[in-house]
């Protein structure tokens, strides 16, 4: 295995080469921009790195996935989930260097995507490309499911996800991202939250009012403020009757998971600049809501004059944005009937829900899962250090297609670092953590075969 | 007075030539256009009315006021309040023809200002003029005080009339907007409610946070929701401890006056697309509200992502505009005070209300006022038909200067009609409500003289 580890510090470099290569080709699916270019780029990157691959069409209108394939020693077979999408650049003024010209400093790369997740992706063939330098062979077989729609929420990944289960047959999946702690502890998390998005929407008047009507005229905005008030207390209890339901209590060991997580919540707290928590939540009680527990959060809202100074103005229009982040075995169709039948049994029928709902399920591999237990024996060899176990993390993705609907043990890890800024101007990798990300690939490549 | 009324008749043309070259130039308060060249343009024709005017300047940085006189028979005074200052005229492609573009149409006149309040202006002046050319002489003596601020909400006319009290000496006010009614009836109205004007605050994280962190971060979003819905409750009680102290109860001449307004609420219900006004209110309940009873009105909501479809963010920051429409005896100072004391009382210490609040005290005049029953008795005289006596409109304007601070009783009347769309695109008049309003200041100068 030594070996293995020597090629990758001996050719990490030209890892990094292709990955920049990937970083320079904008590939922005909200805009539409680089996405054909991004397919081409990187299916033939694969296939230089000796995969077979093909450009498979996206359910409806979507756009295309990357699956590859390359054969192994054993009968095991490792699938990764990745996508080639990138979130928008934007704000372009905030980015020390230019998004898409990928840009090396004090040991970091910068560029657009480089942490999400293109960093990952160049991680994992680079293990690859390892075995075939110097075994000839991999150990285990691997197939890559790359889509392009991970930034706008895959759509489309469930439906694709259904009708190729033949094809994406595996024994386990290694998700698209992931990395270590502030101290440098490479953590293996095992879940992922599900969500429902709404739109609430309030009409009033035909058409904006003077304020003086209002003694007479109903104000949508208020209609919103008492609609939302209904959905969750001070307390920050969710009043939906229902709600938590399907809330599976966690047991022993995810408890003990959670306790043994080691958090510096002070340090966020002040970064922040919070006086507390919500619930004033420290230590245990700060990681289990974090990890494990459900929200109703307010992403926006919207009614009348929000401009600067004032306007005496009866809205006739008011909206609202939420999410609902799920955990097991909550469903957000379930949830948003739920929802649908609050509003209605507490006199908000008048309060539409707009059609564009999106939802994914929460997804959770157990503690106990084998597949859990060689990648942290493989990130414990790798780093030289006690991994961290996270039942959950607190974001989405469409993780329970490959979980449920294909039954696989799936575990998110990857090259970042909390510093990394995914989403956000200057995203950037350390290279160290790019060489042990894939080398921890390698690891678990190898364990895979032998357990 | 026949002889006033056939001068009306015979020179109102010219009149509206003047009107249209006072509608010509822009004078937007909120945007400084054109405010000085108005303060000539209107100074100069008041001097060829015959008027001694005196352009006054403004406390602090305000626009300077136009003060007029006349000297009159008797040894009474009247004080016409009127402004210079317009709307903006945004949104331009709503308008028919452009807004400083005076356009005359079927009988009416189409610009900004026209009706609020550049006719009411010419309207006074043309009934000046009648009793100069037919009598060389005025019934009373009459005073001018016109400000550039009205739509700006008047921030500096309280302090001027404070230090103007010898000057504006008077008997009686006749205030810049009012008119007829969809039956043609003229409306004769004697208060405008109060306002405060106030903008919550409320600050959560440092910056946007990825929504996934709402488990554990407060978001302020929600806070101000719960602050809101402790105001005011879904039966339209408003909840702030004291709010109703001061509110005097409607003595019977009062309401008989509110009954006896011919109102088609229902036409107003359908025009508006509403299912039912607020508690279901209609006939005499709905003239009562709308006319006497204090308002909590939203203005305006902004949190977060308010674009297209959805981004899953917690925002950092969430504000409210808030409008309370206020009835004798109540004191916006008072309310605010309240306000605070309220949001501190149910937990909400952490919201703050920005420091540009607006103020404005609620006035009336009483229906036992001899000077309401004189332009009562003009209104039936000149119109034709029994005049609609408000006790009170439902917006608002610096009136308590007028009627508490100079001791003035003061009257509501215009050129408008319910068509004029104020503050609107293609706002208009009808000429011949420009004629009865000039007859009906006419009428008020002569039997104010032999009251």
């Amino acid at each position: 295995m030594q070996r293995i580890y020597d090629y990758i510090d001996a050719h990490w470099l030209e890892a990094v080469e292709d990955l920049k290569r990937l970083c320079r080709q904008p590939s922005i699916s909200a805009q539409g921009v680089g996405m054909s270019e991004m397919v081409q780029l990187l299916a033939h990157m694969m296939r230089d790195y000796g995969i077979g691959v093909q450009v498979l069409p996206g359910p409806g209108d979507g756009y295309p996935l990357l699956y590859g394939e390359f054969g192994g020693e054993s009968s095991k077979t490792l699938l990764f989930y990745n996508h080639y999408d990138v979130q928008p650049p934007e704000p372009l003024e905030q980015w020390t260097t230019p998004p898409f010209e990928p840009t090396e400093y004090e040991g970091n790369l910068r560029a657009r995507g480089v942490s999400d997740n293109k960093g990952d992706i160049v991680a994992r063939l680079l293990a690859l490309k390892a075995y075939q330098e110097v075994r000839g062979k991999l150990p285990v077989s691997i197939k890559f499911i790359i889509e392009g729609e991970e930034e706008i929420g895959s759509p489309n990944i469930a439906a694709f996800i259904e009708h190729n289960r033949q094809l994406l047959q595996a024994d386990a999946c290694i998700w698209e991202c992931g990395g270590v702690n502030w101290r440098n502890e490479p953590i293996v998390s095992l879940g992922l939250k599900g969500i429902l998005y709404v739109q609430l929407e309030v009409r009033g008047a035909a058409q904006d009012l003077h304020s003086s009507m209002a003694a007479v005229v109903p104000n949508p905005a208020w209609r919103l403020v008492w609609a939302l008030a209904s959905l969750k207390d001070m307390d920050e209890n969710i009043l939906i009757d229902g709600f938590y339901d399907k809330v599976m209590t966690p047991d022993k060991k995810e408890l003990d998971a959670i306790e043994a997580i080691p958090l510096d919540e002070e340090q966020t707290r002040q970064s922040l600049g919070l006086e507390t928590f919500v619930k004033s939540v420290t230590g245990f009680e700060y990681k289990k809501r974090h990890a494990l527990e459900p929200t109703c959060n307010i992403c926006g809202l919207d009614s009348g004059y929000t401009g600067p100074g004032s306007k005496t103005v009866l809205p006739c229009h008011a909206s609202a944005k939420l999410d609902f982040r799920l955990v097991p075995d909550q469903r957000p169709d379930d949830i948003l009937a739920k929802l649908r039948r609050h509003l209605d049994s507490h006199g908000f029928s008048d309060i539409t829900i707009a059609p564009q709902v999106e939802g994914e399920n929460p997804a959770r591999t157990s503690l106990d899962s084998p597949f859990a237990g060689i990648a942290v024996d493989a990130a414990r060899e790798v780093y030289g250090v006690e991994p961290v176990i996270s039942p959950s993390m607190a974001g989405s993705g469409p993780m329970y297609s490959f979980t449920d609907t294909l039954g696989l043990p799936t575990v998110l890890i990857g090259v970042m670092y909390p510093g990394s800024r995914p989403h956000a101007p200057d995203e950037h990798i350390r290279l160290t953590d790019f060489v042990l990300g894939a080398k921890h690939i390698a690891a678990i490549m190898e364990h895979m075969a032998t357990a």
